[in-house]
């Protein structure tokens, strides 16, 4: 195993260091209780919105703590949920009276442990509003290793960036909550892998594929897609990662979407760059438009190669959201 | 090999229109001399940007074209000069009358073309007036593969990020070439590598590591740097690198400097956060003041896996210049 790490069980606590230390102005960090907040106080009065999850998906969910998105990211040791403790701390330290907004993948522990959090802050004397929206975009399987029901990949990064811009304008609990579960319904992702990534503490790939082979629809922890298959050229890629998703929201010519091609961790830009091309003239053929495009790495899986696609069919209104400011270490602009 | 491309000759046409598709509002590409431009029209008197250089370094050099950056990218293929008639294009087509800046990354084919373009645009009726600033900040090597003196390596993006910044505010072409020289008068880097890259055309990778080791300074196109070395834990790597660079200016206790932590292509950010964090550490027990921070992949090296490092010590002006707006497709802030 090659990596630039001092210690496999060190991993996150040292990245976390060098998270703060990079992004000092817009983020603090908790290092007990591996959770990273917004620098700025929180206006008095807006809703908190907190994620979080395993390590390894880096820039998700660190690099969207900040201004117009995330209140708060919990994270979990590679591949692993946080506990209850800090999504419960997180809950508590995020709320200014308006209520928190709980984002989670579906995954089984993510879910459970969110839950629980949930429950103990509503519990509590005077207890918080606490709203919870799991995204569930991933089209390839319908159960997985560490999940019943679909995954939640690509559709997490836009809930995050269109909730948060809607908290921000001071939105009601109810109203951001709505705009995130607006969001997944309307997003669909698929992904694929050219090789397995090596989780630090197992130490070698978690799968294995041969040097013609690519894994179509696999997880953002490296669990088994729809199927092992032949390795193909780009366009071809594409189509087989468009073809299950445009059919099964449906997507219609004539809709406008927010466009994801995202890298998986290890795939260089230059071929993301590539199958963005393949992808947007896919949806030009199908008379869909994309209105933003978002080509890069934005929830890897470690050291995997591949990338995956996420469409999210998107009103006028998220678009606007979309485009409002933003300042986080991952998302910039407008500020 | 397993990349996410139609065919190895296609890469750099691809990967272009791919490009076009995702940033069209902000730039415009030429296709028939893989050059990217800025959409908006150049404000009249104001001095031109011209870099380039091989593909594969992705997201330089057209991911740095736009406002407060460069007016235009000549692509070569990968790891290959763009050709004079690229160059002289761009520099025709960018000159308001204030003259156009030339950044050129030091390898002999790069600033043999560049020259010549340089020529021959001066030499036109009315000719234009032209400066060149050539990069050789890596301390790695005294001559290499594919170079005479150092190679040019991460002071090109602060020079094209600060040079862009002074030519957006109207400064004359003396002046911001000054910036640029500036720049790489106070620039040092260093780069390592856990594993080679492999350039498509070639299909196999270009040089070969054993499982313990990795290779201490190499160059952005996998050329042999000062040694291969056995393994080690970040603490001791991010020591290797700055060791040499601070060793070189030398920098001293009570610099101010601008840091880049960056990735070579398959490095996930996971690492390279962690790589901060080591960087950070050692800079701060040097008495050295980080003041501009930046972690992430800004020129790579195809899917090499590794790191580099730059450092640039940079009076009030530089970092003033640094925080000044720019709108491109891979830096983006304060618009």
């Amino acid at each position: 195993m090659k990596k630039l790490i001092n210690a496999p069980d060190a991993v996150v606590a040292d990245a976390l260091r060098g998270f703060e230390a990079a992004y000092a102005g817009r983020v603090k960090v908790d290092h007990e209780l591996a959770t990273v907040y917004r620098a700025d106080p929180p206006l008095l009065g807006t809703v908190g919105l907190v994620s979080g999850g395993g390590s390894g998906h880096e820039p998700l969910h660190a690099g969207y703590v900040g201004h117009g998105m995330l209140s708060a990211a919990c994270c979990g040791q590679v591949f692993t949920s946080p506990v209850p403790e800090q999504v419960l701390t997180a809950t508590r330290r995020v709320d200014t009276g308006a209520g928190v907004l709980q984002l989670v993948k579906n995954y089984t522990g993510d879910v459970m442990n969110f839950e629980m959090a949930a429950e103990m802050a509503a519990e509590e004397e005077g207890g918080l509003e606490i709203a919870t929206v799991v995204l569930d975009d991933d089209v390839a399987v319908e159960n997985s290793t560490w999940t019943a029901g679909r995954r939640g990949t690509g559709a997490t990064v836009f809930a995050e960036k269109l909730a948060g811009a809607a908290a921000e304008e001071g939105r009601p609990l109810a109203d951001v909550a709505a705009i995130a579960r607006r969001v997944n319904e309307n997003a669909r992702s698929m992904g694929m892998a050219l090789a397995p990534c090596t989780p630090p503490s197992a130490g070698r790939p978690n799968f294995t594929l041969a040097e013609d082979e690519m894994e179509m629809g696999v997880g953002i922890h490296g669990e088994p897609g729809r199927a092992t298959a032949p390795l193909a050229p780009a366009a071809e890629i594409a189509e087989q990662l468009l073809a299950p998703i445009l059919a099964d929201l449906p997507f219609s010519r004539g809709d406008q979407v927010l466009t994801l091609v995202n890298g998986m961790g290890s795939t260089p830009l230059i071929e993301l760059y590539l199958m963005y091309g393949e992808v947007a003239r896919i949806l030009a053929a199908h008379g869909i438009h994309v209105a933003r495009p978002l080509v890069g790495n934005f929830i890897t899986s470690l050291d995997m190669a591949g990338c995956s696609v996420t469409l999210v069919r998107a009103d006028d209104e998220l678009v606007r959201l979309w485009d409002a400011p933003v300042d986080t270490p991952a998302l910039r602009w407008g500020r």
